[in-house]
């Protein structure tokens, strides 16, 4: 049986019990649509014990980036539990699972978000960051941003605010291979840094790990964005800039009014999209995004 | 000019503009007093530039360790902002300071904390975990409790809950040689665990690791201690079981009914006692504790 | 062409002067042979543009491990040199190849090399190690022994030498488990104490760096040896003691006199079998050794 | 007692039996003296519990750099063995102290070696390698070069040999501050790389990874050389290039023609000046560097 105390409105559980609906009705707004896309993803996993799961795979709801409606079918599970996820954006799943565990989620988003100038942004005052958004100023698990000082100040001293985090982009995108196959869930910015090559998670961390060693905050982004290759969970940085959080991504496939936000960390171990408290063997992932305007 | 829009009713800004004090009227309460001490801390820096810094060193005021009363007075800064630290516990303050800064901050406190059996707490059912807790799984900058999973398997695996903190905390005492100056301020958990030596921060960092690979959420505290030797800021780690938190000092040098806190965090680097975004110089440091009813 | 000015009399070079034969008269000795194995190498990889390569795959020829016969088949090469490897002990062929490289290799060799009772062995005055061997006191790539010298007074203080090198095999061998696929090159023997995993390389880096914390010289082993699952090249330890080397399997998998010895090094960065300058694709790599007396 | 076996010409045993004097006849030669210097230095360090140590401090006697005279005196031992050290490049002694140790060593070097044009100097082709120079392009406990291979092509591709050489030199003494303090004896390579700071032995570590990464034999040299600041043991690299080993110093402080070579090894630990296998507290350490003839 299946759950959730958190927004009962949204589940329709199917008359087997195995299986969590989410029903919303259409938003009527004014904003012109920026960019509508349908997202499917597939995962089937093998849990030969119990085992606790935590999913975060589903596009939050944010006020730039409404669904139209989303879905998920969860196979059986003995317990499920939705919490809000970091800082309040998404939801994290909570299941114990044994034995195949099979989910199908579907949703059409839109993206109403500009893709701002970040040149022109500014850092504010540091006594002015919220209270809550200082640690991401503070050095995690795969952006040991304590370690960059120096070399920040060596290569981009001479620029400040969102311009610094333009030229941290571009000078990624510009040097390191986007690789799949050579870093691990162990590898950290500084690896990366140093190798110059990897995927989205490891391209997002130096982002976050230049940023913070800048002063300036930033934040994992697990997300979902059409066109990136190979198509599959995506993984950007936001950056604190002017009183806001701006999407930035160093691998250069995706653009912030075509990304749907899943969810915020301050690091990678923060948003995965399964977290598995004991063995579970892959059998199938399947990620796909349709733009069906285009 | 010093002000604080959060706690305004502690603030005596003195005539200069330079100083901040804070009374707390006694508190009226039943429970027996369990510890009574004060706090002095003097701290003396030098900055050359302009300086942004952020200061964590007041003992916060909870329901098991209130305030009798608190004063800090601090040199001339071009702003401050209070602003309550990570999972409003305490409060940070930032400043800018230019030249000799100066601060002395002297509190007494009363801990009416008990000191729990840990060993006969639980670990509650992941799902059940508050979404703010969760963090605390997580691998963090110094906790790279990720690598550890198959060796607390190994060596505590028989044990759970508050039994196996135990036992990881009584093998850190028992194994690990208290040695200043062998570790610095990039020494992580790992590092520690193979040199077997360090202060207390590195001690409550491999505590905090064994705990999240064991899936138990911990967390870091900076606290102050009578009885510490050297006296100086302490810190401990918190451990969350039976849907609480609780304090376990690994150092063995202090029980929870005679520690006040200061802060919480992932790890280290969310709670140090003087956060600085520019070179500063230390003149001076100390901190002593009395505990007058002995 | 393939030459080598080193052991010109075992080489027969094919009439398409892409192959190398090496042929050696049996030996005539009166040692009991211990055992005798049937080595056979086969490797294809492909390489798209010319690359360095160097080869390190054949069982060296020592006192204690003479050679029945030996043949290898090189694929085309630029070039063709045989260099000694460390220590003088075994080969190492460099070539230059493109497209596809293909490599046979078969020999048999005999190993008389007893089973020391490591146990009454002892590390000698550090001052009359002899000057070649001192290089393998220090740390080095995979091996940080300077990491470990708290570690090892506080487990292993109460024994030396030989007694102490049969403590660190066993405890190795009773708590880390043996599994493919979870470390990489790149991987320490720091990582693998902590994560209590890996394969035949990590066990061997593991005693090595705890040899070497406890100054006991040690050293790498790429070796042969049948019985190892699964079945491919096989890596072990040397150690030290009372003026020779000795070899030890911290894997347990095979003894010291069934171990056909390739080559020694630092650690697994000087003997790999294969080192490639250019990018090089794995086709197909197998490893068969056959006990005829079986 | 104090004796050497292989040089024993130079041992004058001081009356008391603790002191070994070194006295060389005045060379004859005919090359123009290119820099004559005088070295001295002194070391006291006392250990509580009888300790061995190796010491490497002498300037070693080398075609391009003789010896006029040279003196150590040494306060008593338990024993005293000299050793050739790596490569057969100086000197290493070993001794057994207890309670203060005291070491003078003086002496006039003559470095008659020519600044080469690194620029036009060229790597040979991998398989003419000498085989005791091959070590010296693989990954040792500092210098993780393996890591840096995408780093040097994206970098420095478009030059090779010497060019290349120039280039990382150029680059590391360009972008690296100087600064005493900041690293351990365990800083790497890769720490330092990211800091971009450090002292000599950080300098020359950072130049001999990105040299191995480009397949150019680099090693660790500790050296003496007049002007540098502050006066101290220095330590620069030497690369391989056209057949011989070249001077390189990434600090900018010393040229080739005034360093007098101690020794050399894969990275620092190969070349410490002092290597304790006990407890030792270093009481006063000077080293002065003297050039007569300015």
């Amino acid at each position: 049986m299946i759950g959730t105390k958190d927004r009962p409105l949204w589940l329709h559980a199917t008359s087997d019990g195995s299986a969590a609906l989410f029903l919303i009705p259409p938003l009527t707004r004014e904003l012109d649509p920026q960019v509508i896309f349908d997202i499917n993803v597939h995962l089937h996993y093998r849990m030969a014990d119990p085992t606790d799961i935590l999913l975060q795979i589903e596009a939050a709801e944010l006020p730039d980036q409404p669904l139209h409606h989303a879905n998920i079918d969860l196979s059986d599970t003995a317990y499920f539990a939705r919490t809000l996820a970091e800082d309040g954006i998404g939801n994290r799943i909570w299941m114990q699972v044994q034995g195949d565990f099979v989910c199908d989620y579907t949703s059409r988003v839109e993206v109403t978000r500009p893709v701002p100038d970040l040149s022109n942004l500014q850092t504010g005052p540091l006594h002015l960051l919220p209270g809550d958004v200082f640690k991401y100023l503070m050095p995690s698990r795969y952006c040991p941003s304590d370690e960059f000082q120096s070399y920040v100040f060596e290569e981009f001293g001479h620029l400040s605010g969102g311009a610094r985090v333009v030229a941290i982009r571009d000078w990624i995108e510009g040097h390191f291979r986007y690789l799949p196959g050579v870093s691990t869930s162990q590898t950290t910015a500084l690896d990366t840094f140093v190798q110059r090559q990897g995927i989205c998670r490891d391209f997002a961390h130096v982002l976050i790990t230049l940023a913070r060693a800048s002063a300036i905050p930033a934040r994992f982004c697990s997300v979902f964005a059409p066109g990136v290759t190979p198509q599959d969970f995506h993984a950007v940085a936001q950056v604190y800039l002017d009183g806001a959080w701006h999407l930035v991504d160093p691998t250069g496939m995706a653009s912030a009014d075509s990304i749907a936000i899943i969810g915020v960390g301050q690091d990678a171990a923060h948003v995965a999209f399964l977290t598995s408290f004991n063995y579970a063997q892959l059998l199938e992932q399947t990620v796909s995004i349709d733009v069906p305007n285009l």
